[in-house]
């Protein structure tokens, strides 16, 4: 028997990757993964490509990509300079990075619960062990409880709850992180995806001071396919950070880059990403009333200001995974809830689902959705 | 001070990285880093590209391409089945993951000495200790020392040395690994660019039993900018490799994986690859012979069957850091021997320099190489 290293005892599969395994069955309405709106897509061209981009390139990206995501960074209210960005072969690379640099086995983070299960798992496989970070930032006056060495947010239309910060809440993030002097890492995938007016400023830029790192992707707003993502971190950290890209995969994808600077430079990108969101809040919309239609008496959701799913309490206890293979067998997916709690208790008594509105065309929704909740009666 | 996790306490620069970001400036000469010409890049056309590759992707790679794969490897010796195959973004990304399943804090890890500096860069950054392969290979008989772990090995024009395994090697090492019942690690990057007849069968290929990986790049034969690689391994690790893959990136470009299956399938790629080794061919006879008018009586060296380098040993001990700083001034990068080695013990008494010869132009290669030999005398 082989031995593999203590990290890898206890390997778990991802829901995602089984997910993503099955969403190119036909005839499959799929609510599972969070995949953008494939009429969004249009095929890119490479005819003006530099041919210097298919050399080996830097580890931190390019700079003309670093300066662009640093102006689209401003108008956010974060201000940074490109030696403080770090380009990434997707977010889920950031995840990988940041876990790299801060967790040892047993090491404390604070999380939201629910939160990104994706997160969870990596932070896990490097040895974690969690806290509610809402306690910890209300239990923050009175220094009983163990202090976290690392707090991981999604503050705007987090995932899976689609749940987005109010000011003050952010407020009050930033300063448990500054007071408290510990590193936050923000997750924002979804910023761009914005249906209704809302704070969105990144928690990062209330800080004054302190250990940061905020990240985000280009696959909700151009494609996933491309596998590109950036972050932007406090000073302290760029130099460790792209070290640990360095020896994770040299540099990204240079095409990739290319791609996405073409289109942060094209004088049609705010029309562009207003036909975006607007495809997205009416796919939303109809998802909303779908739900009415067909949830109203299984279960109570919020309409999400932003993002791509909808977050679904289930009227009842439902074992969620075993309502997953009957739905799949219905060729009809969608990600059951428990995955994306760090704590057990919370779904000792509730059952919850998350479920993707921009991928399945309307009609697919429909058939999709009243199938779903056939099930659940039938369960 | 933020507290960073153990493994990151001694984070070293990566020498590739650093000499990756002086190989832009105007004038420079770079016999540093694994360079392709750029002359052999071609700007690829995505006309005809998929929708379907814009959205997510499987973790594993395109079936197609897994099995065109499969299709190469065979011609090798090497048979496997598409289920074995994992596509990679670049084969630094493999070291990644098998240093994530095997290395443990003090994991012995046999390696040539000289091996490729950035794989032990990761191993170390895991924690593991090396041992030579060499030692660990002819001592199997008395089971006196410590038995490794994990062997790593580059049996096809090694990294940095150019030295082809003779089939008698290839044997021994794969009956050592099997009789010990030890996990291979073959890195097989330059395989397909080869000047002279030698055998490159895989050493993996031999293997009749035992646990293994195998992986390769299409950053030699395509384009690096692409970071495509790939691996194949025995059928224990691909389900914790592909779940290490899945949280490391989700899933490799889809871009760079479809221009990939469109070169595999081309009619005229067996034409492509003899143009391409041809070129390269005329660059190191050229080489060659420029080392010969200007290294004769600086260092010696074997012509390499294939692959991008020349291994100088130097007549002298220098300090080819400070010889590297001083090259720079003038002009010309080279990778300092030292770097390669996992001992520092053989370094105590000679000096090395890896010279690439497939980027520089002819005029450059010969201006820098005489450069280099000046600064060499002086120094």
């Amino acid at each position: 028997m082989t031995k593999f290293s203590q990290r890898c005892q206890n390997l778990n599969p991802s829901p995602i990757r089984e997910i993503l395994s099955i969403i190119d069955k036909p005839g499959m309405v799929s609510f599972a993964g969070g995949l953008p709106a494939p009429e969004t897509f249009t095929i890119p061209n490479l005819d003006t490509l530099p041919s210097n981009y298919l050399q080996y390139g830097s580890s931190e990206g390019e700079l003309e990509l670093r300066l662009l995501i640093c102006k689209d960074l401003a108008s956010t209210g974060l201000h940074c300079g490109p030696e403080q960005i770090l380009v990434l072969s997707g977010s889920q690379q950031g995840i990988d990075l940041v876990a790299k640099l801060f967790i040892d086995p047993g090491t404390l983070v604070a999380v939201e619960s629910p939160t990104y299960l994706a997160a969870l798992q990596v932070f896990q496989f490097f040895g974690a062990r969690f806290t509610s970070l809402e306690q910890s930032v209300s239990s923050a006056e009175n220094e009983v409880s163990e202090a976290p060495a690392l707090i991981y947010a999604l503050p705007t239309f987090q995932n899976p709850t689609g749940y987005c910060y109010s000011n003050q809440e952010r407020q009050t993030l930033a300063r448990y992180c500054q007071d408290s002097n510990l590193p936050l890492f923000e997750d924002d995938p979804y910023r761009d995806l914005v249906f209704e007016d809302c704070d969105r400023r990144p928690v990062c830029s209330h800080l004054k001071s302190g250990t940061w790192v905020y990240q985000s992707s280009f696959s909700k707003t151009f494609a996933p396919g491309l596998r590109l993502g950036y972050l932007v971190c406090s000073p302290d950290l760029i130099t460790p950070l792209t070290r640990l890209k360095q020896a994770a995969d040299l540099h990204s994808n240079r095409i990739s880059q290319w791609l996405v600077i073409e289109q942060l430079k094209n004088p049609q990108r705010k029309k562009q990403m207003e036909a975006l969101t607007n495809t997205y809040r009416l796919k939303r919309d109809n998802f909303a009333a779908l739900l009415n239609e067909h949830f109203s008496d299984l279960a109570t959701w919020q309409v999400p200001k932003g993002g791509l799913f909808f977050w679904l309490t289930l009227n009842r206890k439902v074992d969620t995974r075993s309502l997953l293979a009957k739905a799949i067998e219905a060729n009809v997916a969608f990600m059951p809830g428990e995955n994306f709690f760090p704590f057990q208790e919370n779904t000792a008594s509730t059952s919850y689902l998350r479920l993707n509105f921009s991928h399945a065309s309307e009609g697919a929704a429909e058939a999709g959705l009243k199938t779903l909740a056939a099930l659940i009666k039938a369960h």
